[in-house]
């Protein structure tokens, strides 16, 4: 039984050898095609693959029967045409967490710190001297520190679970908003019919939304018109959650404190666009995640799973 | 018995009344003189005085016998030349962990996910798709991210203590050097001997170190060459425990990664200094601390041993 694994990651093949019926063997997904030798593969795991490179395989892998990808989300192998009535989907859903959570947190202490305020001076040769020295403490209705600041986390999924942890030793007050309320590792989680008065009390929100039609301009103009002046955005989920013109003269019109966004409607952000000059903007280039961590981990896991014929962990048709 | 406490600083005074001896009174910290009906006062809290209200309060408040600085260092006070024989001399340490340690996050953070970086493509409506999407993993070599990365806190006192948690919660080995070694906390300190061996097994160095004549240019040219071709520098202690011109050199020929300081030989930098243009540095104005936290806690505790007659926390000559 043959496994296809990406040379797009570092992965470890000795981390995942082991069953005697297995062999691995790994291939460039970025390549148009795969190499004849590899067409009688059972299973495929996938990164960072060229759309032709899963449309090849889609069409020329006549006995595969798993897929692993490595992403978050399951967006590419759909595309590519495989049949899922015979071929299992799973995500890489997990292997993100610690990145993009690290990263959102970057975001909100830039946000709070105001580094990129400090960048712009520098870059001019000057002294951001207000921004340092004696400063105002415990002024209402600013955003200059994690410490007791009331964090809104909306889309509390797994990497919100990993964020929340490094935002309560910083200081911070977490609550969540999900399709389900309730109250998941001790953090309060509301529906969203409850974002008016939660929108109302937050110093930062921060958005990990995934990107389908449910989602799309979840943060609309009437929302934003409910955060206080002072309130900073922090988004990692996907660009699509977010009304971006709304969001632009929100900005402009100082109605919110600022916005880190490291998705957007449209990536890369289009040359000339508005936002990159919008006012307490900060841009970063979907870079939150981008790095799978402990993927051998996961593929072994499920790899037993599947030799046993268990559930196998994040199969898309389970979760959609 | 009359305490004066700064308006530099929103006290609340409730959080300190109580002492049935004691009259709490609001003074300004930056006017060159103290009112007539305050020069009676035992006690003065300062916090951002001017030089020329300290040198008043040092010549004209006879009665006085206690002074709590809610600075970090006693410099500003010790420099006004107050009959220490006379008057007892608490600092404010304690008050600047969490702020300064939070700042040095944001800095490691910023150097490991190159916020900066991004905010100089973004200052140039340009998108910086290098540092984003599918990203290399592992490499080795790199300080992207502080998930296993080795980061070797420098001067390990009270800041220290409070940041390494944070680092730890997110992944980073941390090690520390002091003047004593031992274990503190979990974690492993060394003394400065150890460096040769330390540095080069580091991928974050931060240094949080005093400003005194044994601190002066501990990070010279020599020590400079024993960290990684890919380490980062972030400093929040003094700028003086730094040689800049060694560090410049080590920036502009590439021999270390970047530098995040936070302070600096002299501060402002002055307009021109060669260090705003320089290869991979973050420059971060003096702005880590200035905002001390708890200082009721800590005025309030120190009161009732004043009263008491007990040691008092933070007090000078038992430091020095
Ligand atoms: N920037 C990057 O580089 C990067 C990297 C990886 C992932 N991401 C994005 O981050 C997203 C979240 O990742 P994750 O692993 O945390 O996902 P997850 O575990 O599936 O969690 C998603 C969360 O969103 C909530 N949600 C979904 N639809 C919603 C709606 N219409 N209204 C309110 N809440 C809704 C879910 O609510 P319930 O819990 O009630 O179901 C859940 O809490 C991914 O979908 C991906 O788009 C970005
Ligand atoms: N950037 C800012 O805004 C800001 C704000 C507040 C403070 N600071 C600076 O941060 C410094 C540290 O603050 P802290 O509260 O953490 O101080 P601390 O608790 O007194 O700790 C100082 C540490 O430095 C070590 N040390 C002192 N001299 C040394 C030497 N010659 N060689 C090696 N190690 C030495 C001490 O070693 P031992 O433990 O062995 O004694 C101790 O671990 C302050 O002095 C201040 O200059 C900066």
């Amino acid at each position: 039984m043959k496994l296809l694994y990406p040379t797009s990651l570092r992965l470890n093949p000795a981390l995942i050898a082991g069953f005697p019926t297995l062999t691995l063997h790994p291939y460039n997904p970025k390549a148009p095609t795969l190499p004849a030798d590899l067409l009688d593969a059972t299973i495929l795991v996938t990164w960072a693959n060229s759309a032709a490179n899963l449309a090849f395989a889609a069409k020329n892998l006549p006995q595969l029967q798993w897929i692993q990808s490595l992403a978050a989300g399951p967006n590419d192998v759909l595309a590519a045409g495989f049949d899922t009535s015979r071929v299992k989907v799973c995500t890489g859903s997990g292997l993100h967490d610690h990145t993009v959570a690290e990263h959102a947190l970057g975001l909100l202490l830039t946000a709070a710190r105001r580094f990129h305020e400090m960048r712009d001076y520098q870059a001019q040769g000057k002294w951001p001297g207000h921004l340092g020295g004696v400063q105002p403490d415990r002024e209402p209705g600013t955003f200059r520190t994690l410490r007791d600041a009331r964090v809104l986390v909306w889309g509390f999924g797994n990497i919100a679970k990993c964020l929340t942890p490094l935002l309560v030793g910083l200081g911070a007050t977490v609550r969540g908003v999900a399709r389900t309320p309730g109250v998941r590792g001790g953090v309060e989680v509301f529906g969203e019919d409850r974002l008016p008065e939660l929108l109302a009390e937050t110093d930062a929100l921060v958005m990990i939304l995934p990107g389908d039609a449910s989602t799309r301009h979840a943060l609309n103009r009437e929302r934003l018109a409910m955060l206080p002046k002072h309130a900073w955005l922090v988004n990692v989920g996907r660009g699509s959650s977010v009304d971006e013109d709304a969001l632009f003269e929100a900005l402009e019109k100082g109605e919110i404190g600022g916005a880190a966004l490291d998705v957007f409607e449209t990536e890369p952000l289009p040359e000339g666009d508005k936002l990159y000059k919008a006012k307490n903007l900060v841009l970063s280039p979907h870079a939150a995640g981008g790095r799978p961590q402990g993927a051998e981990e996961l593929i072994v896991d499920n790899l037993r799973k599947f030799l046993a014929g268990q559930d196998l962990r994040n199969l898309i048709s389970s979760k959609l």
